[in-house]
């Protein structure tokens, strides 16, 4: 860790760096986010509490797709037209593959070529180690920093792992799916009820001998969206093609992501599906945090393989050992209250 | 409630009358479940532990749809189908809405004629109060009694209320969106996120004049169905039409969720389904255990609302807000570590 080497860590000089827009502070900040140690996690409260009013101006743009359907490519041109047009870029990955695979596939800035190496972009890889919850945690706390320092389009990239998309969905304001033209008719890779979260699908590779197959795909993915995604809320999901290759098709795209933003904007909605989605961070935490408690309870730790292996079994109803297993965390000293079942 | 007019409420005798098929002890059984009553809980805390090993044998289906897409005539019919195969039918409903208009619409044995007086079926309405855990708790537990007393099909319907469709769908084998042909090109009243739950589509009203309609929607959702949703597990969704009115399609909508079912099993993928869905429901029960301790905890309650509005209004990031409720929970005299936020 970075941490190491350095002398000390001083919030306030943390907090001068990020605000001045210091792109190596605000690598070191995210660092101490990401950090689990119990001294970096109250440094990082502190850190995270006077930077939380400055944040939450930039637009959060969530991009989700298969390996292979130009995920990196499109985050590289985007974010180079964008910083291009002036804005600042940040871009966040949440991936909790990487804590199986020892490494981060996303936001590797290798596969940004010109965005690693764009003064006006930060490309920070997923944190490395942790549950998709720890993860995506990190990812939102980052945000927060990225936005303190001034960038004011934030793009945060997961690839189809779990529930991965649905996190990043419930961190962003405007959540594009990108697919590829498949051979067959079906969308191979996705998850289920990961297109029941997409304001825009973008259909990806429309370039040279390919363009045909996905502008077909794009009208598919059309009558299918309609019928099967209802008219709630401010804004109805568009479908459209691009090729990250070419750059074709990217400037429409961000304009339709601005489109999204106008219409949340105007009804109201941006506002509401950001406290929403604050809030239901917060409850998430906290019951995270008492599950974590209850799990580590000597108690509960004795009576739980027994109570969940009835339970799996059919021979004990949930109810009966949801209701033994709290009894059982109801004694601090972790005495039991009641046999096995 | 019916207790108060019974003289004692023996679990033994319960037992008993359910094992027996006794239709009276079983709806006696069932309002003992649904009790809130501390004692009422000991009491049908034992009887399903008693029966919890006698359950399991039935096939589970979920029906819902939006008001008038006829679940009640296609349950009716349905069910007398099936009872005039041997089967015998309990028909059980998860609603929530109940609790605000004090009266359950769902199950409600009026609108299902011919089942209300078939001997080999029984129709319970929901529980009329509680919220959709509740609800759908209740709901699970008359499940168990319901097929202790030898009913081997189990058909739970729901009306389409926020997230009641997906408890529907995680206590069943096979759920069946039931919808009619619109005027529009959208899934009118449809929730986001329930076609992804279907293992059937049933275009309703498919007779008369409507026939052709009901045909051509069904063309389009078998295509829409194609696309969106990936081919994960043993049973690919399928869209069928049928009116509940004339009792045409109803046969071979049975036929199609025997199929469903016989797939599931062929993949192991039944038994599979029922222990993640029995596994899930447990740590769900633990975790609202959980939240309600730490809801009626005093000095959580002295914090909350503070530090709820500090994070809605974005000067408090919702990990320091969580860690900070989390801590005035570890304090079981209700003191507070640190102030208000």
């Amino acid at each position: 860790m970075s941490q190491a080497r350095r002398p000390r860590l001083d919030v306030g000089a943390l907090e001068e760096g990020v605000l001045a827009g210091d792109r190596a502070v605000l690598a070191q900040a995210i660092t101490l986010v990401e950090s689990r140690k119990g001294d970096h996690r109250v440094l990082a409260r502190e850190l995270l509490t006077r930077l939380a009013p400055r944040a939450g101006q930039a637009i959060r743009v969530g991009i989700t797709g298969i390996p292979g359907a130009g995920k990196s490519t499109l985050i590289d041109g985007l974010g180079t037209l964008l910083t291009g047009r002036g804005h600042r870029v940040a871009v966040l990955a949440v991936d909790p593959s990487s804590e199986r695979t020892g490494g981060s596939i996303l936001g590797d800035k290798t596969r940004m070529d010109r965005l690693a190496m764009d003064p006006r972009a930060f490309v920070r890889p997923s944190p490395t180690r942790g549950t998709l919850g720890g993860v995506a945690a990190r990812t939102r706390e980052s945000m927060i920093l990225c936005e303190a320092a001034g960038y004011d389009v934030i793009i945060v990239e997961t690839v189809g792992v779990g529930q991965s998309e649905t996190a990043v969905a419930q961190m962003t304001d405007v959540f594009v799916v990108l697919v590829i033209a498949g051979a067959g008719d079906q969308l191979q890779g996705i998850k289920r009820g990961v297109m029941e979260l997409a304001d825009l699908v973008a259909v990806n590779k429309a370039d040279g001998d390919r363009a045909e197959a996905a502008r077909a795909a794009a009208a598919e993915f059309r009558a299918a969206m309609r019928l099967l995604r209802g008219s709630e809320g401010a804004w109805r999901p568009e479908v459209l093609t691009c090729s990250a290759l070419t750059g074709d098709g990217l400037e429409p795209l961000w304009e339709r992501v601005r489109a999204c933003l106008d219409a949340l904007v105007a009804h109201g909605e941006l506002a509401l599906r950001r406290r929403r989605q604050t809030l239901r961070w917060l409850w998430q935490l906290v019951d995270e945090g008492l599950r974590a408690r209850f799990d580590a309870h000597p108690g509960v730790g004795r009576l739980a393989p027994g109570i969940a292996a009835a339970v799996e079994a059919g021979t004990l109803p949930p109810t009966v050992g949801a209701e033994r297993l709290l009894a059982a965390f109801a004694h601090p000293d972790g005495a039991d209250e009641r046999g096995a079942p």
